[in-house]
C-alpha cells in the first residue's frame, strides 16, 4: 500500500504556518508499512482539492484540514460533492460538539452547529478532542480520509481510528532503525563514518537527517523476512557505535532530554542549571519532559554579569581578568548552582550567541559548558558558529550531551 | 506568474523531518505577487523529481534539498539528465568551497569536492554561506531554480540571487497584513469578530492561522490600485482593534517577545521573570530576540518547591495553604525576583503543565500569572487545557502580553 498526504489551506500555501502534520502522520504510515508517495499542499479551494484527488496515483489519500467551523474552509462541501454523497445530521455528533463547547466555557454560536451535518456515505471518525469529525470514504478500491487540521485533534483521530484500521488492511516487512548523533556536523560524522557506510551490506540504506546539534542516522531496510532485516541493522549499528561513541546518544528516536531524564530517574539523581547565552532554552527542554520535576529543580538564568556576580559567586576579579564567557566562570556557575540548589548534578553554559558581543579571541559561537557532580567539575571550549538561534539550539545540547557523560562515567 | 514548490529528500516522506523551508519561500514569494499553486515533497529518486518536473503547470518551479554532499543526493545529476546538459568543473565555486571548510576547520575530504562540478547549461547562483550552489534552468518559458535543502543557505541564495531576479519578471498588486492576536482561541475569536467579519468589503479576504496561544488574522486584498488596497485594508483593521483591544499585539507578523522587547527598550526598563510550569520557556522566548541583554537580566526558575521557598520567598504558610499554584504564590514570586534582581518589571507563573499533578479544583491547565512594576502587581488566573506542550506555550504568550499590557498602562 502506498499513500499521498494532502494538506488544505492557504496558511500553508502563503507559508503563514508549517506543515508539521504531515512528518507526523507519515512517521505512523512509514511504521505500518505503507510507502509515503508524495506530501503536498494545496489550497482551500473547491476546484484544486478535486484536482488532487484525481491526479493522485495512491491507493491511500489522507486529507488534512479544511474542516474547521470558521468561513474559509470547505474541504467537507467539497468531498460530498466529489463523492456523489449528501450531508446527514449526526444527533451523537452534535451532542458531543455542544459538550466539549460547554467544558471550555465557549459560547455555542451558529458556527459550530454545521459540524454535526456529516456526509452520509463516508465512515465518521470521533473526534475526542475537538468538533470536527473525521470521514473514512472508499470508492473504486481506493481510501480516502478526512481529518482536520488542528494537530491534537489529527493525532487523536487517526491514533483512535484511522491506525487500528490501517493495521488490518497492510502487511509488508520493512525495519527502521535510528541513530541519535550529537556534536558532530553531518559533513564530519559523513567523512568519519565514511568506510562503515560504504560497506553497508545490499538491504540496508542509510540517511542523514541533521538539524541544529543532532545529527539522526536512519538505517532503512525492505524485504520479506523481518527478522533477518533487523538483526542486519542491529550488528551495523554495533559498528557504528565503537566508531563515534560518545556521540550516539540513543538507537531510537527521542530526544536527548528525554535519555538524560531517563538516566537522572535511574540513578534517583536531581539536577539544576546556571544558564546564561542559553536564555533558558536548556531548563526548557529538560521541563518538556513529562514528569521531569522528579529530577529538575531549577536554574538560575544570569543574563547579566551581575546576577553571575551576586546569585552565583562568579568574582568581579574573573568576570574582569577571564570574562563572563570563560573556563573560570561556567566552573563557578556549576559549582554554585549545584550547592545553592542541592542537587547531585549541574549544568552551566556561558557564550557568545550573537549577533553581537563578540571580542577579540572570543568570536560569535564561542561558548563554555561545564558540568558538576558531586566530585568533579568538567569544563569544554565550543566554536558553535555565526546564527543565534543555532548556537543557543547547539550550545543546549552539547551542555545536555556532556552531563549524559558525567553521569555514565564517559568524561 | 505562478509558482510550485518542491521538497526534494526522503527525509520529509518518512516524517523525520518539517518542511519549514516552503513557508518561507511562499512568504517570500507572495511579497512579489507570485501566486503558490502548490508545494509538495517527493523522495530523493531520479524518476519522482522528473516525473514532478513534467506533472507541474506552474511558470516557476523552485526545488529545495538533494544538494548536499552525502551519498543519498541526486537531485544535480537528475537536472542535467533532465535538462540534457553536462557538468562541467567551476574554479570559483572550488576555491570558495575549499575556502569555507578551512574556516569552519573541517578537513576537506573526496565528498565535498563534487560540490564545484555543476551543470553547463544553468545560470549558477552563489551560496555565500555554504558549499552547495543553487541552479537556475530556463526551459520553455518555464524557469526551474534549485537550492540546497539547510535553511540559511537556501535563504541567503533566495535573498542575493533569486528574489532579486524574480523581482524584475513579475508585477501584480497584492496587499497582505497580518493582524496578531493573543489570548482567543480561534472559534472564540471568530464569534467575537463575526460581524467585522461579513462587513469587510469586496476585495478584502481573511485567514485565521491559529497556533497555540496566538491567532494571525490575515486580511489580503487583490487588484489593480495597490493604494486604494492598502487603505482599504488599514481603515478594516482600526475597526477590528475596537472590538478585541487588548489581545492585538501588533499588525505586522512579528513575535510577541519582539513586540515586548521593543517596548521594553523604548521605556529604558529592564525586567526578569520566575518561572514555574514554564520551565524556562518565558526566558526563552525572551531571550530568542537579537539584543535582549539590554533589558533582561535573569530569572530564578524554581520548578521545586524549596526553590520557591528559599529563593523567591513564597512562605511556608502559603504553600501549604493556598499551594504553589496560587495568587498568593505567583504574586510573591514576582514581587521577590523583580526586588532581588532589581528590575523595573518582572513576571512570574505557577501552573499545573500536565499530564500529572491535578488535585481537586486545580486541573491540568490551572495557571496563576502576575506580573509586577514597581507601582504595582497584577495577577490572574487562566484555565489553558490538558496538553502539557501548549500548556506551556499558552501560558507563556498569556504573560509576556499580560507585561505588556502592564506596562502599555491598560492593566
Amino acid at each position: 500500500m502506498n499513500a499521498e498526504l494532502i494538506t488544505i489551506g492557504d496558511e500553508i500555501l502563503i507559508g503563514q504556518i508549517i506543515d508539521t502534520n504531515s512528518s507526523w502522520i507519515a512517521q505512523r504510515l512509514i511504521e505500518l508499512g505503507i510507502d509515503i508517495h508524495q506530501v503536498r499542499s494545496i489550497s482551500d479551494n473547491a476546484e484544486h482539492i478535486k484536482k488532487a484527488l484525481n491526479s493522485t496515483e495512491a491507493d491511500l489519500i489522507i486529507l488534512t484540514g479544511g474542516l474547521g467551523p470558521t468561513n474559509d474552509d470547505l474541504t467537507k462541501n467539497t468531498l460530498v460533492e466529489y463523492f456523489e454523497t449528501e450531508l446527514v445530521f449526526h444527533e451523537a455528533v452534535f451532542k458531543h460538539v455542544n459538550q466539549l463547547l460547554l467544558e471550555r466555557g465557549v459560547v455555542v454560536n451558529g458556527l459550530n452547529k454545521e459540524q454535526a451535518l456529516l456526509p452520509k456515505d463516508a465512515l465518521i471518525l470521533e473526534n475526542k478532542k475537538g468538533t470536527a469529525s473525521g470521514m473514512w470514504f472508499e470508492k473504486s478500491e481506493r481510501i480516502v480520509i478526512s481529518l482536520p487540521g488542528v494537530p491534537f485533534e489529527m493525532k487523536s483521530i487517526m491514533e483512535l481510528e484511522v491506525l487500528p484500521r490501517l493495521k488490518k488492511l497492510n502487511d509488508t516487512a520493512i525495519v527502521h532503525k535510528t541513530i541519535m548523533t550529537q556534536g558532530l556536523p553531518e559533513s564530519m560524522l559523513a567523512a568519519r563514518i565514511e568506510d562503515w557506510e560504504n560497506a553497508l551490506p545490499d538491504p540496508l540504506n542509510l540517511s542523514y537527517l541533521p538539524r541544529p546539534g543532532i545529527v539522526r542516522l536512519r538505517l532503512t531496510a525492505k524485504g520479506s523476512d523481518e527478522g533477518f532485516l533487523s538483526k542486519s541493522i542491529d550488528e551495523e549499528i554495533k559498528k557504528l557505535i565503537t566508531i563515534i561513541p560518545d556521540h550516539v546518544f540513543a538507537i531510537q528516536d527521542i530526544p536527548l532530554e528525554n535519555v538524560l531524564g531517563q538516566l537522572l530517574r535511574e540513578k534517583k539523581a536531581t539536577v539544576s542549571t546556571a544558564e546564561s547565552c542559553t536564555g533558558g532554552q536548556i531548563s526548557a527542554l529538560i521541563t518538556s519532559i513529562e514528569g521531569s520535576s522528579e529530577y529538575y529543580v531549577g536554574s538560575i538564568i544570569s543574563y547579566s554579569n551581575e546576577i553571575k556576580r551576586d546569585y552565583l559567586g562568579v568574582s568581579e576579579s574573573i568576570l574582569e581578568k577571564e570574562g563572563a564567557v570563560s573556563k573560570a566562570a561556567v566552573e563557578k556557575m556549576a559549582i554554585s548552582v549545584r550547592e545553592k540548589f542541592k542537587t547531585n548534578y549541574s549544568i552551566s553554559v556561558s557564550g557568545i550567541a550573537g549577533p553581537g558581543g563578540a571580542t577579540e579571541g572570543k568570536p560569535v559561537g564561542y561558548t563554555w559548558i561545564a558540568v558538576a557532580s558531586e566530585d568533579k567539575v568538567v569544563s569544554r571550549c565550543y566554536n558553535l558558529g555565526e546564527h543565534r538561534g543555532r548556537n543557543v539550539s547547539k550550545a543546549s545540547l552539547s551542555a545536555l550531551n556532556l552531563l549524559r557523560l558525567l553521569i555514565m562515567n564517559k568524561i
